[in-house]
């Protein structure tokens, strides 16, 4: 067994409240069980569910970390009983249910992939909570086909960014949604065929445009609030919407007969809480369809910035201050 | 050929508004055209579509006809070009877009189907609509699974008692809703596992109570208003909701965030607009699956009552009293 320390740096969360809640904080390193791994951690991407976390409104669920980070790239330096892969030394990227912010980091070993070809710890960080997320949402729950229309609302968050490149990976029309013109720019450079700026335009009309009237057969959405009747206007007959945040809100009012009449599907998930079973039917899907394009490059992470893990807080700001476009890292040391 | 006059009674829609707007009206028999059969027609289903239609809320779709009625049984008296089945003198049950309160009515041949052993005009012309629904519903679109827990709401209609008996027949557990004693009575005569008086009761404690707090996988709702947030709340952990109709309207305020967290899924269909296509493919899934259920009289429509053809306003009246328990069907002579 690799060695490591008794103790290491955490980022915690002090209180409730805003970035500077997250402070660092010395832990015991925590020993891996039956089926996990112990990962040194080189790099943790920073999500949405962390904040929302370090506001206090999205606890951690039962028997995770209460430190935050749900993706870790690093080395494997200790295994539980019955491990057999990943093994010990192996540089592998891991999707976590917390803890994700610290020099060590328990992952399941089942979730704990090889870091694709090329990549470097960093952009392996930045790969899990987006590739997990848009699979499971937009080709399983949403079941997009090549030749279909996708839409993408927050073209260049981390999951905006996977989304255009997946959905022009297998076969689908891209089209997405962003904030300011540089934002759209960089939409279309990752391949989007449409990029939409709603400070401009309506994305109603425009999606209507763009597809001759028909509407999108699948729109990933976490914007919620008005988008939600938006989305069901702009849904094509037996459309797909795939609802994985409110950042507007989760309450308003609706006209359902759209839904009736177009006989499309509203449905959504959340990927922290889903039984490990599932990850793991998600990870070996991952494994066999995404892992290649990543691996040769067809897809790869959209790195916004990198910040050293005790300027979490930072990350934080920047990432509330939605002026990022891609993923946002913390550097371990 | 058969031999058919040139002119017909047919109940016509005399100006959009209540029952006594339904009145006999002589027309034309009509011809028909490449891959149809025209139908002397037996008896007639009355549906709630039809209730809608009549009062100007909701009219027929291009290219059909203006005369109400969505489901007849009778015999092919003329067949039009291409059509091999039904054969002329056929006994069919026939799903249509209009035109069933005739005494003659064009169908498209392959939704003609062959009459199930042991059923009368009048029963055959009970099952369309509802089989048709009830399939295309609870079975393509919620994928309901033997072992799973189906609610019904509207037991005692007729999509309600043919969900019942279907939910039953493929092996679910069958929670359902109505309005009175005598009409749980009769959910449970049919079936049900559970029959809860929406008067007395509410329905989201009662079907948490009898799933030990899981849910109902398979929701099929015509009712709309209050019951889409009741459903939301009611609903299983990746459960289905089927929105068949909202006659308690369909706009409402709505808090989405148990579709994300239960990962639900909330999708409706309307069947008349329907391409032929998909009806088609219902078809041949109704051939093989449901026909020889009612063959065997494993299940078997539940008739209210048969009133004359010309008697159509008194069958809506009782419509919408909601005193009925099954089909309201028209005997034509």
């Amino acid at each position: 067994m690799a060695s490591f320390p008794e103790e290491q740096t955490v980022i915690g969360i002090s209180a409730p409240g805003g970035p500077e809640v997250l402070v660092p904080e010395r832990r015991p390193v925590p020993r891996p069980g039956p089926g996990e791994v112990l990962v040194r951690v080189r790099a943790a991407g920073v999500n949405r569910p962390d904040v929302v976390q370090r506001q206090g409104r999205y606890p951690a669920p039962p028997g995770a970390s209460d430190i935050p980070g749900l993706e870790v790239a690093g080395e494997v330096v200790a295994v539980g009983e019955g491990v057999t892969q990943p093994a010990l030394g192996a540089h592998v990227t891991a999707l976590v249910t917390g803890g994700g912010y610290a020099q060590y980091c328990i992952a399941d070993a089942a979730l704990a992939l090889p870091i694709p070809d090329g990549l470097d710890f960093v952009a392996a960080a930045a790969i899990p909570e987006t590739v997990f997320t848009v699979w499971s949402n937009v080709f399983d729950r949403g079941r997009l086909a090549a030749g279909e229309t996708l839409l993408v609302h927050g073209g260049t968050s981390g999951i905006g960014t996977t989304a255009i490149q997946l959905g022009k990976a297998f076969g689908a029309r891209v089209l997405t949604t962003a904030g300011s013109p540089e934002k759209c720019a960089a939409c279309l450079r990752l391949g989007a065929d449409l990029a939409i700026d709603y400070r401009e335009q309506d994305f109603v009309a425009a999606v209507k445009e763009a597809t001759d009237g028909r509407g999108a057969n699948v729109i990933l959405d976490m914007v919620g609030g008005d988008y939600i009747a938006r989305n069901y206007q702009a849904a094509a007959q037996d459309g797909r919407i795939v609802q994985i945040a409110f950042l507007k809100g989760a309450k308003v009012e609706i006209d359902f007969t759209r839904l009736m009449l177009k006989r499309f599907t509203h449905t959504g998930s959340t990927l922290r809480s889903r039984p490990l079973a599932e990850k793991v039917v998600i990870a070996e899907a991952l494994r066999e369809k995404v892992w290649p394009l990543l691996s040769t490059g067809r897809c790869l992470p959209v790195i916004h910035t990198v910040l050293p893990l005790e300027e979490a807080a930072a990350a934080h700001e920047l990432m509330e201050s939605s002026g990022h476009i891609g993923k946002i890292v913390l550097a371990v040391n």
